[in-house]
């Protein structure tokens, strides 16, 4: 293929450095996927049908006294095995009540998250216990300073959506501490949606005090709650997690949105094949669904299938394989079939750094995700080792990879206005027989292309006339750049600020 | 989420040590795709009606003499312009004598590729100037040597179906020698089926001859041509390539198929929409089908729309770009439409190293293109600087990543044998309440996932352990064990091999 010689490059460069206006960018928080879908319309039948008579047959054990009061006044019923066994009639008249169309609120409205249909947004989440030091090539334990950089690194990353916690404040050693100060450093660092997870049932209040506090008070937090429980209430396969669940009670009464994570591991503590590793997951959540609905109807939750993959060989978790992308993908074509906002786990690494092979992982599986239309696409940033490391390098570097993935998103345009032959006559009968200066060229460079932020492009020339930069430096120096700039922008008012740190002890 | 505890990991181990049976594997050449479609159905004809318009309206340039007295033989027009004008009914009429359901072949029969539907085959492409110095990092100019290395390596590598000339061997000054020892270096370093192109019309001749010895005589080479012609046939915009439409003519006469590659660059040498760029191509190997079969009905030629990605703010090539993937994956359905055998671009690497950003550009392009189902992915591993530089150690990477994205390609197996609800009842009511030892999971083991080669999914502590082992040195060692042992094994018997070396200048 011969290459075109390059003109009118300064004029282009210049269209370039001015910013992309919103209105016109193509790739826009909450772009719809579905264009992909790996299980059929039967498929989906069969497995939801297959999630009804697990419940119905088989039932989840181990609910606390609390729950099972709920749901056997919603209609459950408790085996002389402790399970609890759900009909179907009960399942489906729960998802006739349960939330749709749910908003999650940022702190700021612009980052409000409406999740319908086959709406697609990014975010974080996970538990790692390091952090990884690119630098020294290490895995070192993660503290809450961490958890801060990583949540003020997020809050200016236009391709991720949403901060549910990344790391565990390891440097915290109180329990009550460490989830108030986990609360403090997400909502100190970003303005976008938060996740979160609470230790025990009892420290809710004090962290609810503490979102009141930052929120302006209680009613202004539950008129917009932005934050979330990311509560894993099943330990698959089939149990309820008994504290888990009363936590969660706690947080539906103080009118935070439940994700309702279901997190089994296929070949380990899900079936192995993926698609039973689905229905299992189905199952847990829908009983997630009338757990919620029997205490509050229509109280916000996220069905969050989010089966993990076993590497068969050692047991070990790989979330960066292809059967996880899948399992991924399928789960999200079961959301769309309940009707449900769904989440679940894209874009982890197995590596161990931010290498090849953590690129293709990442890119891969937040791919299928987001094709299948995927509502919150948890862990899409950051994470390596399987979940036990998080890098806040890779977290800036995802930006890119999402960004690629919000285009791939968005698909193919064929509106009239630009899909027609005229361009092509003018060009090849009247013209200068390329495209490169044409008006249609330029009207389209920002609405129908979009351009990497890190990731390079230069020829082999220019990339050794820059003395070939190397994409890990060039992270660290802007990682370094985000944390000077963001540390003189308090995300708190100085009152609200005082006020925390005088009743809360706070590490950051 | 709590990690199961590893149990019988010495038994699974050993498991493991066994060889996959080819039966049970689940990743196979030839997969089927499809799941994923980006455009409407709507959309297709709605873009191919345009393409049919912009032949009848447009038609095609500087086509040679003799192409010019097939086709219009066959029906098109020539106009005062000396653009040559397609009718609707003479494009479909073309269609319709075309090859369909083509076997590409390999030397050895077990490589052998069945092109029909949405069957997915993967293999490499290019003319690359480079190759990659990893370990110095550095861009040198590619040789023959460099040229047979790569095949050799591909020769080994399962989840890569057939080797397309990859780079140009720059040692070798005269084009006539080039074109001879280019395809000396591919018949000799793999059995798999190999795609060339020719620097002249001239040339044809003698690398038929070259052919004929390799197969041992002109006979076999027709009963099973094991090369096919890589054929820039036009410049785009909607222009013929003069000589290589004659390189054409003179491979379809010698038994060769035919790959007819469109290579625009959107907003370049195409439309900068990505569904424009794709109409011109189409448009453009519509008019390759009518050259090819005016010439001899039902030569066996490939649909090979390959419009390339321009980065509007440089004009530079972006093969690594998610619109690239787009146009890559869009295409592919337009050659489903069409019922020909279709091929295009996926899986170049814009960076210039094999680094994080390499591999989720890789990843995500040939995701796409696996799962739109295109049959021919060429470029799909290896590919750097925009196709400007190939890497080995790429190459062999590529392999894992083909491989994931060939288990996403062959996604969720939904019968009913594996996926009912008996092991789920099990588990729970009778039994361990895991999954970690089950009868099904040990059977699944590897014909539900498969495992990647060189990509690392140990834990941070087995990690450490192992002193951090680096990819990118595990993947050089691996390239110098395979080149060591492949450089003992000759693909050519003696007799071949001594009346090659008589006959042509070989500096291989």
């Amino acid at each position: 293929m011969k290459r075109p010689e390059r003109r009118g490059r300064d004029s282009k460069i210049a269209l370039r450095v001015a910013p992309i206006s919103e209105e016109i960018n193509p790739i826009k928080p909450g772009l719809i996927g579905g264009n992909y879908k790996p299980l059929s319309d039967s498929d989906i039948k069969k497995l939801y049908n297959l999630a009804l008579d697990a419940l119905s047959e088989i039932g989840i054990g181990l609910a606390p006294k609390s729950g099972i009061n709920y749901m056997t006044k919603a209609g459950a019923v408790l085996g002389d095995d402790g399970r609890l066994r759900f009909s179907k009639s009960l399942v489906e008249d729960m998802i006739a009540l349960s939330s749709k169309d749910l908003t999650l609120f940022g702190r700021e409205e612009k980052f409000d998250m409406h999740l319908s249909g086959k709406r697609v947004f990014f975010g974080t989440a996970g538990a790692a216990v390091h952090v990884v030091d690119v630098e020294k090539k290490e895995y070192r334990d993660s503290t809450v300073q961490d958890l801060y950089h990583a949540a003020q690194i997020t809050q200016e990353l236009d391709n991720i959506h949403f901060f549910q916690r990344v790391m565990v404040a390891r440097d915290i050693t109180n329990n009550y501490e460490m989830d108030l100060n986990t609360l403090y450093a997400c909502c100190g660092g970003t303005t976008k949606h938060i996740g979160t997870s609470f230790s025990e049932p009892h420290h809710v209040k004090g962290c609810m005090d503490l979102l009141h506090m930052i929120a302006g008070g209680e009613k202004q937090w539950r008129a917009r709650p932005f934050v979330s429980n990311s509560n894993c209430f099943v330990v698959p396969p089939m149990k309820f997690a008994t504290e888990s669940c009363e936590t969660m009670e706690k947080c539906i009464e103080g009118g935070m949105p439940i994700l309702l994570l279901s997190a089994g591991q296929a070949g380990a503590t899900a079936p192995a094949p993926i698609a039973l590793a689905i229905v299992q997951a189905v199952a847990e959540c829908l009983a997630g669904i009338v757990y919620v609905n029997s205490v509050k109807p229509g109280h916000p939750c996220i069905f969050g299938t989010w089966p993990f993959v076993s590497d068969l060989r050692t047991g070990a978790m790989s979330g960066g394989s292809g059967e996880q992308a899948l399992l991924t993908a399928g789960c999200a074509q079961m959301h769309h079939f309940l009707g449900l906002p769904g989440g679940a786990a894209s874009g982890i690494a197995d590596s161990k750094l931010p290498d090849m092979q953590a690129g293709w992982e990442q890119g891969i599986s937040n791919t299928l995700a987001g094709l299948a239309g995927l509502n919150l696409c948890y862990e899409s940033v950051g994470m390596h080792a399987s979940l036990l490391g998080f890098s806040l390098e890779s977290l800036i570097l995802g930006n890119d990879i999402l960004g690629q993935v919000q285009r791939c998103i968005k698909g193919i345009d064929v509106n009239d206005d630009i899909v027609n032959i005229d361009v092509i006559r003018s060009v090849c009968i009247d013209g200068p027989e390329h495209y490169l200066g044409h008006q249609q060229t330029l009207d389209l460079m920002q609405k129908e292309y979009i351009y990497p932020d890190l990731a390079d492009r230069t020829s082999p020339k220019e990339w050794q006339e820059n003395n070939k930069p190397d994409i890990m430096k060039k992270t660290i120096e802007r990682k370094k750049e985000i944390l000077t700039r963001r540390n003189n922008i308090p995300l708190f008012d100085k009152e609200i600020e005082r006020g925390i740190r005088e009743k809360f002890k706070i590490y950051v």
